[in-house]
């Protein structure tokens, strides 16, 4: 085993934090306080600058026009963009547009690419990713209502979603639907298509109202309705009925970004602890951080972020290696264990701020109230234990039903 | 003993509940997405039929114009206002306005009472609070930067405050200030004073913004600046150097209230956590109530809120027979354990809504990020600990200081 | 609602504080280094002493031998006694045997009572109670392996019966056993029946090792076995097949006395703590309970202690008015509850005496390693949990089927 | 960084878990129902095959007569030996001695490595580490009672300590004492010093009765007393007034092999749980491993695991490239965060065995008693969490004193 960091990489995470500390996160008061659009020119300025220091689309490789850093490298530099609110959508690595950047790269026929990654890749274009559903449980994921039925040479999708974030702005829609609902398992009656966000029969019913805000611009979680949505056989994307497939695909290297990305802000919020600690005085010539409870929160902080850290790059490491489907435990368990540090370390930063944590002043009051839904979003706790469990007890002969335990 | 509830004040609060149900509850998906000001006119039709019902100002005495209701009563009824996010609002009990009533009633002269209790009872004013500082923190009350010097008949005000709540459009301001900065014991340095907020050197500076939001009106939090701002000493509220004495008079009801309302929210969360878990399907015929997970998080839940209850309701108890100091353990007590829980139980009705619960379609989310701050206001969770160890330890000869620790 | 404890019982109450204080918990160090046996001289003269001071078997009536308390006199003492390991003993009240005192006076023939009942109140003989069995779960009550087969006028029992608290030294179990199978209700094909322990075909095979000791006398679980046991079928303790319904009305009180047991027991560790927090020294002039994360475990034990109390005198409360059937939730609700916060505060009591808290220098060690199956025994908390889970969301329309979900 | 271990070492540790299953593990039911010595043959018998099978003192290097493997190498190796209540024994690297050895090599001068060095590597002798004192609180170690006086070339040491592990039979005891009471910094005033038991003054004064036994032989923490207890000075280990530097530099490794050694355990206890899980039947068909909560304990017990390890494994790394001072706050880190674990799992692990799981027929009872010392010794969690927030604070600028906050 080694622990170290390539001197290379480690170089280019510094410069990395840098940037975000001397250019990203003074925009955040802004973002905090004003409509996303008014963020636009000064954030594309800042995106400029990152083509030029070739960080560019970090994860994406360079002869689709990214930076061309490893999955592994990526991972690190993750944790570096998460700690500003708005480091991944300075570096075109947003969601869902980086998601749907990896699949187009791995599905995409050459038109597709064309039409749809490269623009993405570039950033002259959005996108978003249609999948949950408000009547159907995210915990089973093979129940859906939305269909697309052949009819000539196009889909006629109908159909209902929630959360599809940043459908606001979006170009295309990636979108889940049963095509093959006779097919006799379930995990192989739903595939991935492209819509045109433009297609009759699409429409962004509303920007969903999340944790006080329904949003502007990428800063959304879209409801989606599919009426009669027709859209040529061609904009299937990957083979059909292999949706599921895709979106696992999808999901295993996007949930360890979102690790990292959380970790990034677990670091954040540890700093900050530590410099309010430091400085708040509780009484002339005593400050908060001789106080035991808040020594053991910012060591009990320390302790969790380092075991969330390993664990995250182990499971990188073992997918990296062996693959998506050889690492699914593994990226059960981060998800579950990393999403439980994120909230407990955001709400023990909260309480050292004490009343200025629960403001606008930092950023930690946001990361609390948008990031509940860690525990929520690409799997809730309950399914990703479940998951694991299922595993453990396989070698002793037990079958675990995810849904029907 | 008896934990039996007279039938009379029974039938009350079955009432009360309906009507919030009935009544109050509907008004809240307005509250959450529209500005405060456009429910104006709906609250108010809503609080003259309050008037109706004599409920108006139900912990006001009758000679004061309020409905009357003994201080165990108004608990109980607490709970019940508490369940829906409107409640206190439309009873016309909300913080900070009820805490001023009582403070008027208790220390307020004839001209005082007169030219701002009874408006405030009536509805037809609010009032704000001024004590927290920004640069000061509120684990040590007695360090406060705000002065009052006299000043011929005068009191010249100079100071910052902020989480003034309702601050905007309140007619006054309750001001903690120091008066008698050369006291020998800290806690006999300040005083209450009321600042009608139309004084020349009072400015409300802003709407902090909380969570996301700024609000208007009474759904505010204000930053407030005194600058040279002069007010007759006869808008001394109460003995002058006595003001810790009479906040902490207004604060040990006041936390009962507090903690009475957090129970109601609980309970109303619960309910929607049972219909959630009753109603939603992970497959069909198969419902989320049904996962040994969701039965635990309801049974836990359950006990909490029980507990809490009870510990509220000693807390009153006691307080109503043997003063505000002798309880004031009992109430440091209730204070941390129900904030605890009612972290807890929203933290789990979240996680039981799944998505939904995220979104501004359910309260949840607003308690989520409003009700952070209970572990904050009125004293943090771990200084409320530290009142109750230091107690504790009395009888052992230990002297617990309450900052310096 | 009223909080007030009876002058009578409070002042009967501070007695037997008083008498568990400087005649009982002296005898522990005994207990804690000796074997039973050893003991017993001594505790039989304290017995003595409880008979003269007229509080032998408190909960008993008058009329079968008992002090005639009533049932929510009992609960406080309960808490009393529990302050020491040896207070149930020492008057008498110790499980199992205050249980089978309660279901001989509810459901004894007069010809039981004089047999069984008379000694057992009398303290001349002791008993033991055989319902949980190794190779069926507790948490199915009524899937039993044991058999009592009708033949002539006799039973014949045959089964497999484990932590049958006290069997050694006992002079008759009451043992529950399958004597209807084929009643279609399960939880109506059980009986009660007495089996003396000198009854060719009963065995008790071992005391099982628990915690590190086999124990001896009546601080012992037994292993026994029936095999082709033999008792006239006047044994039959209440009516044929309704033993789960006799093991209920046992169980209910019997959690009461254990919650309040264990309330007693956490009273003392919050006491040692306290003591110890003021006189071990960190350095020379400070002492531990300066320190702010032990005042937080002071301060949250207290708490936590205080609505335990609160929520076992309420249940006991409403089991007293309403009836075992009525009160079954509270009494899921307080089982669970109190035996987490047993173990919380055992935990926190450990902590803060350090090494010495491992030792059996205190009963703090012996506590923590045998109250360990308070989150076990009379139900496991999960059970619990889904029995008040199963009961709210039975409004709903969800049928929560314990075993089965 | 790279996860992967060495294919070598891998396979090493493949035979010595088969051999720990195969060999050790059955010995453990006579471990926990009869005396220590009663062992000592059949644990002769395993050592003698250790040592055939090169495995012998693992950790010493070859030329000390010991299998020399790296320090990285037995750190993977503690977790095999771990997962037996005997496996530390068995293969000659049990507390105290092991620590013993290290100190020895390091600092023992040549005749100090002859007399006691050799023989403690070849198993022929044991050995005690004194260090804690009933009277002097183990988190402030610089303040201590022993003192060792100079007479002429000879120490006179007086002093009391307990939890001096295996003093019952050992043949030295290395004694921390104050050498040097008049330093100016309170971490040079103290020596080790080595004291053959046989010496006068010397007295082993009990086996301090821990959860419940005093135990015997190896299996032992003694209570010492030194009066006038007179040894060369020539014994001193390492240089005078270096006490607590060799302290420190036995105690970072040993917590090492300690987390590693808690995670074998855990390992065990999660096989132990899966297996009943899997095996232990609710209802005919149903098995406990299908409840939710069952799950979630398990996939729970596997996260916090795998984060145990990478971070233990990590902090491993560290010391091993830079050292001991370098790895300090890894070390505190990982010291309370696994402490934290084990308990938690074994804590689960009695759960889900039920009443099976409070008996001494599997270990789980044995290490949850004798595993809640974990949290103690080495350092409490509470002055671990200090040192981890020390280091934190300290780049802002903040002291923070061990003892004095």
């Amino acid at each position: 085993m080694d622990f170290s960091i390539d001197s290379k990489l480690q170089a280019t995470l510094g410069q990395i934090r840098e940037f975000i500390r001397a250019d990203v996160i003074p925009l955040e008061s802004d973002f905090l306080s004003k409509p996303f659009t008014q963020l636009l020119p000064a954030l594309n300025e800042k995106r400029e600058k990152v083509k030029t220091l070739r960080w560019w689309s970090p994860s994406i490789p360079k002869e689709h026009g990214g930076a061309g850093f490893s999955f592994l490298e990526f991972a690190h530099i993750s944790e570096e963009l998460g700690r500003s609110l708005l480091g991944y959508y300075v570096f075109n690595s947003q969601a869902p547009d980086v998601g749907n950047m990896e699949l187009l790269i791995a599905f995409g026929t050459p038109e597709q690419k064309q039409k749809y990654l490269a623009p993405l890749v570039q950033g002259k274009i959005r996108s978003c990713y249609c999948m949950t559903e408000p009547e159907y449980p995210g915990s089973n994921p093979v129940w859906l209502g939305t269909t697309a039925e052949k009819d000539g040479n196009d889909y006629v999708i109908n159909g209902h979603k929630w959360f599809s974030t940043a459908a606001d702005g979006a170009t295309f829609a990636v979108t889940m639907a049963i095509t093959n609902p006779d097919a006799p398992k379930p995990h192989q009656r739903a595939s991935q298509i492209i819509v045109p966000t433009n297609t009759p029969g699409y429409r962004l019913v509303r920007n969903t109202p999340v944790m006080g805000h329904s949003g502007e611009d990428w800063a959304t979680h879209g409801e989606v309705e599919f009426k009669n949505c027709r859209v040529p056989q061609s904009n299937l994307l990957g083979p059909e009925s292999e949706g599921f497939a895709l979106a696992q695909e999808r999901l295993g290297p996007g949930r360890i970004y979102h690790c990292m990305r959380w970790i990034g802000i677990c670091e954040r919020a540890l700093e900050m602890m530590c410099a309010r600690a430091a400085s708040r005085q509780l009484a002339p010539g005593q400050v908060l951080g001789q106080k035991q409870i808040i020594q053991a929160m910012l060591a009990e902080s320390r302790a969790e972020i380092n075991a969330a850290r390993l664990m995250v790059l182990q499971a990188a490491w073992k997918l990296d290696r062996e693959g998506q489907k050889k690492a699914r435990v593994e990226i059960s368990t981060i998800k579950f264990f990393v999403a439980d540090v994120l909230q407990k370390v955001l709400d023990r930063a909260i309480q050292i701020h004490g009343g200025l944590g629960v403001t606008d002043y930092t950023p930690l009051a946001f990361w609390f109230r948008h990031e509940r839904a860690a525990r929520i979003y690409d799997g809730a706790d309950e399914v990703h234990k479940t998951v694991v469990a299922r595993q453990l007890l396989k070698d002793y002969g037990v079958k675990v039903d995810l849904v029907g335990a």
